[in-house]
């Protein structure tokens, strides 16, 4: 018998692949001469092609963003929270289409991939792929599905500054842009915790420059701690408070180097199975895309100016706790769209759960994000 | 001819080595037959001993706090901004005594020094230490210095926690203790950055379990991944941006993964010159100090009956932009023993360098520090 998916999920899902067969440039130069993107839709195409909204994908996600993909599946999309029926991104009304971004490991062209040239996997030799590419390629496969106009371009953390930059780059082919729990570029402090996470995986001595594949191993302490590294600042203070205070997992101390606190039992725990899901070099080239994602650098570091050209209206969501990209930088976004006289609302949501809030059913976020998305009107292109 | 040391400076120091042959049992249970401390003085013991001053140092400090350890020493110790003639530890006045901590790699008996039993370095087998067994062993180092009553006990992070465990365990031998970027515990965000970076050591392959000495190596990586991630966590944002804001090394993006940012360029350097002058088994051991403070714990987390027996006045000292240990943090001190009706002062210095501040020239830190100090009666005790 046929399990029964949840009432508000998508229920099952299948994702497919469109191939790309015309090179795509990239911002570093280099040149992709075809590829691949797989991903998942939800919901139906209506006749107009008019209720189209395009989820992007943060660091670590995929194409995989609601439902389940086999009867068996205990877990669902990465984003089951907002998207499916009479969700935020309702799939009664909404055409939703997730893509695994270039550069990716779980099905889209990537370091995993085979070289056209070598027939061996790119390993270190994929391209650095850009917010800017990663909208390209995007496009193009709007261009695939038929899809001329989205409704809205939505996305949480890196996926909210592809939600910015589809804005700059495409504007006259979304009328909304949900950026959620982002930042119109990191500061020295976002930087600086990706490179640690960067040397990790690069000064594991599995990692091979890159070439692990060919050595039938992978750079898993590195990755481990890249993974750790990122939850301490995926969650907020108060959040690990809330969740592990200084709980001893065995009531007292043991005086030795092994599991001691619940926090740490938790974060090795989280390393050791992002390892078994995650490829190195992938991990490396998303850090990179948010290091260099930085629109207002070409304008002088106006970012008003930068987003002269945007049509979107814009529905900008932080939360109090996220520090990685906190309050204030989504503020930045909001200033910049005021300064040039574009239409915006801004949500704080106050929330104690960090940046991984974007992720989790807080009533006033799926509140407030219903209520926007409530009011884009699918039954023709204004 | 001499070099000319600058006249706020003690100049030119010797550290000395006190051998203490009674075992020292610690909070784990364990015992150490017997142990060396490595300490440096500045300034004069008075005839009544009663201008002693105790300076208790952080995670990768040591015994040189101030002055010059050779004619040639381009660096003075790592307290020079604070210890001096004319400075808020004014050798003019006091006695001052800073000492390396048990477990320590720079001359005080650690996992460098020969196991007793077999000759060859303790390596893991060195015992975990706590704040608590550090503060016994500075009791018995200042009983063989004669020094009955410090005028001060005196620490900024891990120093000050020092500061304030002495306050506890030894109530009538202190008159004041200065407790500066502190916190009454870890927190867990704060633990889980001290387990990152144990992970980072112990997951490297040069670590052997901790006997690479015995392989003639060093986990480098780990050491130097250990230190890149301290030293995000002891800068702010703020200091990040005013420091390197995202300054290209090479003026525009190259697409790779060399070293891009100005931010990124000086985390290798720290890591790289830290694991030159570091012990990664004293790093482990330190971490984990950190971890198990907790004061209140058998208190039922009731600091302000942790805090019950003390006699010492206190200052405390936190600055704005320190995240590690945030003000609120050391109010948590401040509320404790005003609870229990302690004489306690307070200062909150607006700085935005984050948990380093308490190393560094600010005015208004060194203006009220040593507004602090000089109220300090060393003619006679009190």
């Amino acid at each position: 018998m046929a399990r029964e998916f949840p009432d508000d999920s998508v229920g099952l899902v299948k994702s497919r692949t469109q191939h790309f067969s015309e090179p795509l440039e990239l911002d570093s130069g280099a040149c992709l001469p075809h590829y691949d993107l797989i991903y998942e839709t939800y919901g139906e195409l209506n006749a107009t092609h008019s209720n189209a909204i395009l989820i992007c994908h943060a660091l670590s996600s995929d194409h995989h963003a609601a439902g389940y993909n086999s009867p068996d599946d205990r877990k669902p999309g990465w984003w089951e929270v907002c998207i499916g029926p009479g969700k935020p991104i309702d799939t009664n009304r909404f055409f939703v289409v997730c893509s695994n971004n270039l550069g990716g490991c779980k099905g889209s062209t990537g370091p995993m991939s085979p070289h056209p040239e070598t027939g061996t996997p790119y390993g270190p030799d994929f391209p650095i792929v850009t917010v800017r590419d990663w909208v390209r390629s995007q496009a193009r496969l709007a261009d695939a599905l038929g899809i001329q106009q989205w409704a809205a371009v939505i996305g949480g953390s890196l996926g909210g500054m592809q939600a910015l930059q589809w804005a700059m780059d495409f504007p006259d082919r979304l009328r909304h842009s949900v950026v959620i729990a982002a930042a119109p570029r990191l500061s020295a402090q976002n930087i600086a915790f990706n490179e640690v996470a960067r040397q990790a995986i690069m000064s594991d001595p599995e990692f091979f420059n890159g070439r692990f594949y060919e050595h039938d191993t992978i750079p898993r302490r590195g990755l481990m701690l890249a993974r750790m590294l990122g939850h301490i600042t995926y969650l907020s203070d108060d959040a690990m408070r809330a969740k592990f205070g200084r709980e001893l997992r065995e009531g007292k101390p043991r005086f030795g180097f092994d599991v001691e606190f619940e926090v740490e039992s938790y974060l090795r725990y989280q390393g050791k199975a992002f390892v078994d899901r995650f490829d190195a070099n992938t991990y490396l080239l998303m850090t990179k895309a948010l290091d260099y994602f930085d629109p207002a650098k070409d304008f002088e570091d106006d970012l008003s100016r930068a987003l002269a050209n945007v049509q979107a209206r814009f529905m900008v969501i932080a939360f109090t706790s996220d520090w990685r990209f906190a309050p204030d930088r989504s503020r930045e976004i909001v200033k910049a769209l005021l300064d040039g006289d574009k239409e915006v609302s801004y949500a704080e949501v106050v929330a104690h759960q960090g940046h991984d809030a974007f992720l989790m059913p807080i009533p006033n976020y799926i509140n407030v994000f219903s209520a926007y998305t409530n009011l884009i009107n699918v039954d023709a292109e204004t």
